[in-house]
């Protein structure tokens, strides 16, 4: 574990240009590690932060390829105050080992270089080739991976793909992620006059755009929660019966849910759960509202302008320049006479959801029903991982969620932490998706 | 014209401590303009700035008592560099006065004052007893000014007041301004959930305040533009038919209004001209938005709150308290399950209406009609006067607004000017309101 507290210690903030240097050490580090470990690894460089890329090649061509994939650059460990112990210098407490990046995702990284340099210490070879690709920008959008991908489509060519850098549902608790929702992103601009008036001299004959504005996003849902936008249901397939029926059984109390949130009652879309509503059903939320005057006190302006962001969240196969689409035609719909409407797309990405069968999948289930003692649950999750598409479009591989944080991780927070039980059956769960993926592949 | 250039050079301006000296210089100035044309001149001390107050009795008991309302505190006088010559230091070009405050209001009230010194010098008398009251915080809400009435209630007791601070309809067309509107100013403030969430991981299921804000608002006009707030209407009096027949007669161009706000078309509520929706029609109009992330791009928030800013215009007889009453069980109604919506009420003030016959009503009429060669029209006023409302309901006499502005004279902004032919036919219309005023009481 020393080891992992070094690599803790490069404050490798990807998103502080002052940390350039320690983001590129960082990257060094890993990849001296693979070295040594057996693997031919390099810094290959981008415009931004480089990648660490290693290959093991020693199973041969006619045994499996298996691509591990994992970043290590951080989130930016401000307020440093609220941490109970500095960000930088790891610390056990509680059985817990709390850095940043301990859990997003140096330590869920480095388990699995652990897990490959023990198989490799112990037996000297590895039932499959390995390709290891640890990226520096996943906290920036990782904007330069897409286009490695594609550049190196041949030489990455694998079978399966296999990322740790997410929660399991519950302490003792295994879990795959199989679905994660994608993301249409627009800005609503809505302009009456062409600048602010007095709302005494004015009010009353011109059309106010913050009112428009409202009524606009008032017609996105239906009286039942669901999204009013024409077509906008139109690709959305049905969950398999057997995930949505184990996803009733997960134990969630939506009460308990509803008083960590804090709202008076719960709401969306009627006829699902919760655990429904965030992981396998879409969205339109108001993400910011803008207009006029919003100081203290009274202030008559009649504003010329008013602005509202507004995302959709995505299941498959909704596509976002689709939905941006329905938007655009919806808002030109609505938008009363007296002002105009502008939509603009601001960011999209794909959902996801994997195929629960096939050989990765089912390594993924015996690797840790072996290290957890317990039958791994199939979970969604509401965000977007906008790599995990990649990998699959540009690769043509499957991908495999397997991630070892629990709720209350703080992965973008101070005191972000990971359980050192949780980090030891990981490595467990990674050695042995090595032999389970490569049996399976040969049988 | 040189004493007035005198006065606004001056910069007493109300909203700046550094001009506390100059405002009182201001009034000192006046006061002692007041004593030298006859009248018993003193300041009368506030909390903030002082009160100019002039009495000149010498007309007797049996005569009637004229009150003449103007200020002496300006607005700022920034941006500095878009004035054309500088602000305190007055220039004519083009037959206008450019100074701060030559519209508003030294100007208006110095003309009154001209027109009692030029009265009493030639005739040694005049037609009525006089009180000239002047304050000096008219631009920052006339703060002291209530106080002030009533606890002068009997000294100040009058028989009409007259106000010129207003402007004319269009040049050459001296306008009694008859109406003007009142104000309830609310803010709503929704609350969902305790603090802001990623829209990933909760959208779906927790209720959206920024969503839920645009619904209530929504709900706050009918589809023909009217207000849909339950009791709005009902104590909202009809217009007299005569005036509303007048007011139809106005030259005003609909078209080139619409051009000159900008807006693709015009709006409010159907069923009425420009004019009677500015004048008689009250109004619900949102003067501020905020909510959630409105920076430039992409985040995915969902705020815990969202805030309106939302005041309506009023007209007879409708009251402040009242309406800020019928919306805050207008918002109870319609908030939605899932957040909490407060109502606070952030300013009120009410609506005004002349009536448009009697004594000092018909002096007026008389009196610009002989200054001016033509009827004066009988016009409203969108916005507010809060001090209007004051005068009539504490000394419980008629309000005469008779004002020489022309619209476009920039009374807020750089550049603010008055008519130099406005200000001497405003003159000789105060000299003749006085014999008319005094004519009209005596057969």
């Amino acid at each position: 574990m020393h080891e992992l507290f070094d690599f803790l210690r490069i404050p490798s903030v990807s998103a502080r240009s002052e940390h350039r240097d320690d983001c590129r050490a960082a990257a060094q580090w890993l990849c001296d590690k693979l070295t040594s470990a057996g693997f031919t690894a390099s810094l290959e460089e981008t415009p931004g932060h480089p990648i660490v890329l290693a290959e093991w090649r020693g199973a041969g061509p006619g045994a499996p390829t298996l691509l591990v994939y994992g970043h290590y650059d951080v989130q930016p460990a401000e307020p440093l105050e609220l941490w109970t112990s500095p960000a930088f210098e790891p610390a056990v407490r509680d059985g817990r080992i709390y850095a940043r990046g301990s859990v997003d995702d140096k330590g869920q990284l480095y388990l699995h270089v652990k897990a490959l340099q023990a198989h490799l210490a112990v037996r000297g070879t590895l039932p499959v080739n390995v390709i290891v690709l640890a990226e520096g920008e996943e906290e920036v959008g990782s904007v330069n991976l897409e286009h490695f991908l594609e550049q190196n489509r041949d030489r990455l060519r694998c079978d399966g793909v296999v990322i740790s850098d997410s929660t399991m549902f519950a302490p003792g608790t295994p879990s795959i992620l199989s679905s994660l929702r994608g993301l249409a992103y627009v800005q609503i601009d809505v302009q009456g006059s062409t600048s602010d008036l007095h709302s005494g001299m004015y009010g009353g004959a011109v059309v106010n755009p913050a009112m428009a504005l409202a009524r606009i996003l008032a017609t996105l849902h239906d009286a039942h929660g669901r999204v009013a936008i024409a077509g906008f249901y139109d690709t959305v397939q049905e969950w398999p019966a057997a995930v949505r029926a184990q996803m009733r059984t997960l134990p969630f109390n939506e009460e308990h849910f509803r008083r960590e949130v804090g709202s008076p009652a719960l709401g969306g879309e009627q006829g699902y759960t919760v655990l429904e509503q965030l992981w396998t059903r879409p969205t339109c939320e108001v993400n910011g509202l803008l207009s006029g005057y919003t100081g203290e006190g009274a202030k008559t302006v009649l504003p010329a302008v008013a602005m509202a962001k507004v995302s959709c969240r995505l299941v498959p196969d909704q596509d976002p320049r689709t939905v941006e689409r329905l938007i655009t035609e919806h808002v030109a719909r609505v938008t009363p006479p007296g002002v105009t409407a502008t939509v603009t797309a601001l960011h999209g990405g794909r959902p996801w959801r994997a195929e629960l069968s096939g050989p990765l999948h089912d390594a993924g289930v015996a690797a840790l029903e072996a290290a957890f003692g317990t039958t791994p649950v199939i979970t969604g999750e509401g965000g977007s991982i906008p790599v995990v598409g990649d990998f699959e479009r540009i690769l043509g591989a499957p991908v495999l969620l397997m991630g070892f944080g629990l709720p209350g991780e703080n992965a973008h927070a101070p005191d972000e932490w990971i359980s050192v039980e949780n980090f030891r059956q990981g490595m467990r769960a990674a050695a042995t998706l090595l032999d389970r993926f490569g049996a399976a592949r040969h049988s």
